[in-house]
């Protein structure tokens, strides 16, 4: 593994356990067993380190959710069962998702985070876009916007918010009533 | 106003302008320019803190939010144009819904944080199962579970995601889309 994944997979760990107060280059030399320094060679800014996290993040679950993104052709059935998988996946890794959202809130009081932010949302925005156009959508554009508000919301009311984790299938459930109200004109 | 309102409205401004990691008893002496050690007094330990904030940020909202959820009937659109009032409201007030989201990532590391979370949630999650069954939801439970996670979805993005702010009426659009879709098996 190369050092600045160890880092960075490292800060990703802090951040979940210990939230923005406890990710420092010490406590990630400390936890990842490197020499002292180690971090700040390679990040040598707070901003930096930030940065480095949040990008590798972003790969991170670009790689976990490639499985739901695949080339095949898109319906409401389909997109549903897909994004129920999707979350599933982000869900299960409870600790990479409450980073996440530690970065996210972050971004908000730093530019240069919230544009890699912003970037990384397009790989899950666009395709969605794209979908709901082929699946007769009248108004795309929108609908993405609440089919990946809906996601998140799920996700933060199961890992941050007052939810109890929910099932693939009640994912599904909630994801396909959405799916029927916004293609109901379609049809 | 109270010397422990003041303290708490001061450590929500500083959770929203500079995070979790910006709020210390010394930083709200500072910025409320109360003599050195106020904070502490009335708040000895950082959990007292956080959770004089949440309740006084608990409070905050409700009042906020009353109007949006009077003892008037329900029915679909109702609902969906009260929701969409409702999440305005809250979107009107950044800094409140930023801090309300830094404590709630925190309260994934305190359980006596994550208590009054759970509880003010249910200020806003029995209501919405009791106006989903007069509706004639098959399922007001799960539902009204959806519905609280769309409109937590909806502010996150609109606030540390990457959209922009919806208005009101693209809210009420969003609400309406997600409701039709629940109701439609009862119809």
């Amino acid at each position: 593994m190369k050092r600045s994944d160890l880092v960075a997979d490292t800060a990703i760990t802090l951040l979940a356990e210990r939230g923005m107060r406890g990710l420092t280059h010490r406590a990630v030399d400390e936890a990842a067993r490197l020499p002292p320094g180690s971090t700040s060679n390679l990040a040598r800014t707070r901003a930096a380190l930030l940065e480095l996290t949040l990008s590798r993040l972003t790969e991170l679950e670009l790689r976990a959710l490639a499985v739901a993104y695949g080339p095949d052709s898109y319906e409401a059935q389909g997109l549903a069962a897909r994004m129920a998988e999707a979350l599933h996946i982000q869900l299960a890794d409870r600790r990479r998702t409450l980073a996440r959202y530690e970065l996210a809130l972050e971004a908000t009081r730093r530019p240069e985070l919230r544009q890699i932010y912003d970037e990384a949302g397009r790989h899950f925005r666009d395709p969605a876009i794209t979908m709901l156009a082929t699946m007769g959508s009248q108004d795309p554009v929108r609908h993405a916007r609440s089919l990946v508000a809906f996601g998140e919301g799920l996700m933060f009311d199961a890992i941050a918010g007052a939810g109890a984790v929910p099932t693939q299938e009640e994912i599904e459930d909630a994801v396909r009533d959405l799916l029927s109200g916004m293609l109901r004109r379609a049809s």
